[in-house]
């Protein structure tokens, strides 16, 4: 990379923005202005769509009420209560219903479209947010209860509640956890087998994170991870939920 | 949305970024500089992942042998063969089971994670790159034809070629398409139906776009669109290509 005057890689501020992301989970009470907020959704409607279907819905919870809920649902993670905002991203396909009543539904690669499309939406938004001094945090634990997060906010059949988003003004600025390198995730031209060196590398990289930190130190390298969380069931109930809002039937 | 001295709407440098995405398509023959390469798959590693599990591998595409084969699988398109640089963007959990054999695999739920943290970092790259005076596409044609490309890139078991993302130097400046309002997109608390007048006006702006575009004009709306792309079947053979890689088992 480019090397600035003062020996910092040179970056324009979209990398910038790109590179310094944080999960941020401490939020001032300040809210957030209209127009930014509208920024930010719009900045989501940008993304690109799948043969222009545009299969998104995106619920903003501003109740206290559904929003207390949803921090429980969540797995009681208050900040889904407490953040200036707390927008729901979904895969939506009843739109679609609604337009076409015969509209052939129910196939797995919907349930892919849906899942891509929505995620390059979330993440517009996110890096819309951090480029306006927002902060923020996609909260895959709506998948913890999705009958129950489908309930409360009234999801008919076709739609399918994916992530929600926390965003407002970061109370501090978290650390950044090194992520896997370049090395180990991008392959040239055929899928390669784990470098284990470089794995043992990144391993004691993630160690002496976690040893260091300024919170919930912790003594383990990222394989460790890997096994205790791969080691036990992965939301089991996951496949009977989308089938019943009518995704990934065939 | 504040306006500037000049009356345009104010944006910051990573909000224009994102509200001037187009899908390029046409590419010179310039090739990518290695820093600027190097700096896209950086912000592609920068994104979020859920639970830290970090399940997603990139396939850079070089050899022209590989790249044309993947034109033709993608429904010929191509500007896989002829783009600097195309990149293969797969749900990895392989890389897990390298790690801890006995890791529990084949869930539903892994399968939307995979779908989502890939595409946060598809969506990365493909900004980056636009922020470097780059442009690209997302190919989900790389699902037509999904047995061929597994085996073509020797993606085991567990290995899932989402999309693929086609990157380089633009020939042309695209025309924007008009997408969804916010008024549709973005819901207040519950799930809203559909507002009748909002999608009209909607469809008009398409039918205008459409008809005045400088190529290939055509003579629909969004919902005569929607009509057409949905009376069809949508991949029928992804669920049982998905069980055979190891997903969405159960």
């Amino acid at each position: 990379m480019a090397l600035n005057a003062i020996g910092e890689v040179d970056m324009n501020s979209t990398i910038a923005t790109i590179m310094r992301h944080r999960s941020v989970r401490h939020f001032t009470e300040q809210a957030i202005e209209a127009d930014k907020l509208e920024q930010i959704l719009n900045c989501a409607l940008a993304a690109s769509t799948s043969s222009f279907i545009q299969c998104t819905s995106i619920i903003r919870v501003s109740k206290p009420a559904l929003r207390q809920q949803l921090a429980e649902y969540a797995g009681g993670q208050g900040y889904v209560a407490s953040a200036a905002e707390f927008l729901v991203f979904c895969a939506d396909f009843n739109r679609h219903q609604q337009i076409h009543p015969e509209a052939q539904l129910g196939f797995t690669e919907q349930t892919l479209i849906g899942a891509i499309d929505t995620a390059l939406m979330g993440q517009n938004a996110l890096l819309a947010a951090q480029s306006l001094g927002l902060g923020g945090v996609f909260i895959g634990g709506i998948r913890n209860n999705p009958q129950q997060v489908t309930a409360l906010l009234g999801l008919p059949e076709h739609v399918l509640p994916l992530f929600g988003i926390c965003i407002g003004y970061p109370a501090r600025e978290p650390q950044s956890k090194p992520h896997l390198p370049l090395s180990i995730v991008v392959h040239q031209d055929q899928y390669q087998q784990l470098d284990r060196s470089a794995l043992a590398e990144y391993d004691q990289h993630i160690r002496e994170y976690y040893a260091a930190r300024s919170s919930n130190t912790k003594q383990t390298s990222w394989s460790e991870h890997v096994k205790a969380a791969l080691s036990k069931e992965s939301r089991p109930f996951m496949k009977e939920y989308l089938n019943g809002q009518g995704f990934s039937l065939k």
